[in-house]
């Protein structure tokens, strides 16, 4: 039980119940200064257990939200908050209703089916392997094989970006780089459409790289963090990635999803993660 | 424009689409065998750029489905789709609403409010730079570090775990189990509670083992395949599991998404995801 002034939210799924947290937390931000408190009901599969969780939404007065595809279960829940008088969403009914009058089939009522151990999720997992194994430049192959072939300098978001992206099925190679190394000769073999050039702002990557030596129990005031360091660096990534002609995205004020969004659209690569199979 | 059985999907963001694409891929994921195609058009912030897509997805009789929480931007398509008789879907709005109604405060109708660049973002991006760091037992450190750390023989799906696990805010260490190599010490000093023991079925880890052997170009019954090999090392780990007295799940028939909501649930950890600031 919580206070009076704490809005409770109760997200209850037949499977992880992921769908329904991300669309909760998308309300959510909306308020930052409101008082919410989520409880999160996964792998729900019996109207007894769904039945007690909803007793104790009623007794905190929860907002519900459900992502609850068996036909039954979804019935219980409707139920239970219309006679009792819970408010509750229910974002996926409606949505598969249409699809089903569209589609002319019925829908198959597999809790989770977005989690089969199908095909494109075994490729999932392989992309994320490979940006694990290829991240940070490890090995120049990498960049043969890859989908995508992210370059940057020191804190441009390189490596949570490859994962961002391998776990939306893409295979993804990063360079991290720096005017006195080498660039790999693979480079120069990548189609430029698949290449990446982030980028950011001298301040912005002052502040995170003294930041970094503050992590690392450093004097923030190395070469690394320095101004002028930083525009040499800057200048090193820009002829290059002119001489490659590839996209080039400042990350500055960019969250990773953003920069993920901007790469898919504007690569024009296959949305991979609507593969249907 | 797609042949008549095709049902299209537009999905229409302020932002970056993710909440709503992961709800129209859940409702899809329920018609397997349908025709469906997925447009998505994210970061849409002016009303021209939104109605020039609303006629596209008339001429497509497509389903809608949008996230717009800019207030003028949801009224706009909503009279395009009223008036045009284009079914629509606008998940958040009906939550956004009620949240309104029981906070006593307005939503700041901001796009993106989702990626914001705050603390509890630079901390996901911090957690997926650990995981990276710390994933195959490259440093024992990072396991005193760590808010989880996974233990698992070779193809128990740690790295995948801990980089899924890492987006969503959870610093992760993993460990590869080898009967043959010794354990860091420091296993022994984390709460056990923190720990995961990862197992799986035998003939799963042959058939995947002899796959992985295959990719790279070798033959399939190595002694890294074989039964009697991969009960020596299940026996091994489930020897450590036993003394350590931590959590064991067995990943054979389950997807990561799957394995890191019962993590989070069994380990009670907080719900990091849904961290207020």
């Amino acid at each position: 039980m919580s206070s009076n002034s704490t809005i409770n939210v109760y997200i209850i799924s037949d499977s992880v119940g992921g769908t329904a947290s991300q669309l909760g937390q998308a309300a959510m931000t909306q308020f930052p200064d409101a008082d919410i408190k989520v409880s999160a009901y996964p792998f729900i599969r019996g109207s007894d257990t769904l039945l007690s969780i909803l007793e104790k939404a009623e007794m905190d007065n929860a907002i519900v939200l459900h992502t609850l595809v068996d036909k039954a279960l979804n019935e219980t829940a409707k139920t239970f908050c219309q006679s009792h008088e819970l408010i509750f969403f229910d974002p996926l009914s409606p949505i598969i209703s249409e699809l089903e009058k569209r589609s002319e089939m019925a829908p198959i009522q597999k809790p989770g089916a977005l989690h089969l151990l199908d095909e494109t999720y075994f490729n999932r997992i392989k992309a994320i392997e490979f940006a694990v194994k290829f991240d940070d430049g490890r090995d120049p192959k990498g960049f043969l094989e890859a989908d995508i072939v992210l370059l940057g300098i020191s804190r441009t978001s390189k490596t949570p970006l490859s994962m961002f992206l391998a776990n939306q099925n893409y295979k993804v190679a990063n360079l991290p780089l720096i005017p006195e190394a080498h660039i790999p000769e693979q480079i120069w073999e990548v189609d430029p459409k698949k290449i990446v050039g982030l980028t950011s702002d001298r301040e912005a990557l002052n502040s995170i790289r003294r930041e970094r030596m503050i992590t690392y129990g450093m004097n923030p005031d190395t070469e690394y963090s320095k101004l002028d360091r930083i525009d040499k660096e800057l200048v090193f990534a820009k002829d290059l990635y002119d001489k490659l002609g590839c996209l080039v995205i400042n990350v500055s004020k960019k969250s990773i999803e953003e920069t993920a969004a901007i790469i898919i659209n504007t690569l024009q690569i296959e949305h991979k993660k609507f593969e249907q199979n």
